[in-house]
């Protein structure tokens, strides 16, 4: 195959806190022509997380930080445009973490999944049918436990991974109440995916809003955020209460780690639990969430929003973004078309 | 029956944080005639547990708080000496919610349990062979989940809960390590519990005790304290930990909260779980509790220690003293011979 140009999104710089554009450089290099084994992935979608801070930290993590001067991690949806891979042809949709770049040469094995269903956009595959949904449908359902009438209340609960969690929880016959920063997302909570109170920690009275909206107390607690909300959110908690701890976005940074309200006493008093949870782990559990997941997208039972940029350019303010709260839905770029 | 004198233990003032000497009175006062259903407890041990600081609080708790002039609550274990209640005899052995007083005039319903082996001291129903001993077994057992070969942490380890932790643990072929206060009582934990490694919080360099001690991390952290040592173990939690929070003994007022490292990053990032642990969730099991461990105690598999204050004139001061750690094992207080 002919030489082709890629343009990669490197980091430059390892940040103490929150990924700025000024820690990732983008350049341009050629192709190089795939071994025996490897395929050529052109990336159409590459996704822009929340827990991309944690993969350019190396402070204590589920993995190895990605390294200074190296692509970006990250995963991305794309068409497979040369194969040596006796398990690919070219055409096939694949997903995996391609990095952030126009192409990938990787070996065949990498491929995380092949997209055959295409009734639905492809860049689904790395949100509501992707690891967002698949988080969203194990942490909720095997770390929260949700039982029918029971409070379940979101942080971050117009983003993909929140906003699917919450309805999910009503699907399972759930009260939901979500957190958001805005009244653009309050309204979309209450619109779109089917909350039943939406509080926005911006301008809402935190805790009397809560006390409001659960007058029983909180069942189940999504969380991504372990700051002020959280500190809310724990005085509320009914006995045996579930809590699941999926992301920290409110907290710059770990090193060293913040002070808050200890939280013993909350759990002590209502013998709760609050639990980490990591998609990972659950890897061999993905196809049962990704057939429920899309059953429930092809009825319109789960309704999912996209915040797609056009151009890798955008990519390296990206992440900073979403800190900011700019993205309405699942931050994407887009640097092909489908 | 003739009148008989009670010397009783009134809470005179609420404290804000631990109870000492000065928030008690103690008064006499005769022993009124049981009603129709009712049966008079002669109390020959009176309890003293850390937990009692939480029932004369009126910050957020599990039961109503003691009302200021009542008879300060407390486990007891004694003979019934006056039963107009068909389901008691006179002579029998009882425990009880009787409170710190010579004589408990209460409702037959109020016995929680008849003790009819008479092999072991009655003392142990208050200690091993009561609350506590059933706390460690379904703390531990039921949240914990040791595998054998895991590496079990224990605070206040050779406390009247520690200690048993510590043994079933090892019963159930854990590596176990102790943590407690001072010479003494990391002494106790070797030559008496078992434990594998004993770390003095006081003396010894706690972090690169617990790193030496558990080289691949800890499994189950079984915590009464909720200060500093836990902020110390939850650096070393393996992948998939469990946290037990049992007490939190080493927080002088919860009113307002204390600030403490915020623990979620170390949950999410080990997939770790904590979770309060309230005994009286498990009433109904009791008895399997008492079966295990009554067999493990008179087999020797499981010691015991007691701290046993002779008259009720210790009462007052005896929860200040088991703050300031002063007591080896289960604290009790002895108002008639056996």
């Amino acid at each position: 195959m002919q030489t082709l140009l890629n343009r990669q999104v490197l980091l430059k710089a390892r940040p103490s806190g929150i990924p700025q554009a000024e820690h990732f450089e983008i350049v341009e290099t050629p192709v190089p022509a795939p071994n025996e084994g490897q395929i050529v992935v052109r990336n159409q979608y590459l996704a822009v997380e929340p827990a991309m801070r944690g993969w350019v930290s190396n402070v204590g993590n589920y993995a190895e930080p990605v390294p200074l001067g190296g692509v970006m991690r990250a995963f991305t949806v794309g068409r497979v445009v040369a194969s040596r891979s006796p398990g690919c042809a070219v055409g096939d949709v694949v997903t995996g973490m391609f990095g952030w770049q126009d192409h990938a040469v990787v070996d065949g094995s990498m491929v995380q999944r092949r997209i055959t269903d295409l009734e639905l956009p492809i860049s689904t595959a790395l949100g509501v049918l992707g690891l967002n949904g698949l988080t969203a449908y194990f942490a909720l359902l095997d770390l929260g436990q949700p039982k029918a009438g029971e409070t379940v209340v979101v942080s971050t609960a117009a983003g993909a991974v929140g906003s699917c969690v919450g309805q999910i929880a009503k699907l399972k016959g759930c009260r939901t109440v979500g957190i958001a920063g805005g009244a653009q997302k309050t309204a979309l909570c209450l619109s779109e995916f089917g909350y039943d109170h939406a509080i926005d920690y911006r301008a809402d009275q935190l805790e009397e809003r809560l006390a409001e909206a659960c007058p029983n107390g909180i069942d189940v607690y999504f969380d991504n955020t372990a700051g002020a909300i959280s500190d809310a959110v724990l005085k509320h908690l009914a006995v045996g209460a579930r809590v699941i701890i999926c992301g920290t976005a409110s907290i710059a940074s770990w090193n060293p780690p913040p002070l808050g309200p200890r939280v013993e006493r909350h759990l002590l008093v209502k013998r709760a639990r609050m639990q980490g949870f990591l998609i990972f782990d659950f890897a061999d559990r993905y196809p049962e969430g990704l057939r429920a997941l899309t059953d429930w997208v092809k009825a319109g039972q789960i309704h999912y929003r996209e915040d797609i940029l056009d151009g890798i350019e955008h990519a390296p303010d990206a992440i900073a973004g979403l800190y900011r709260g700019e993205n309405l839905g699942k931050r994407l770029i887009r640097i092909a078309a489908d």
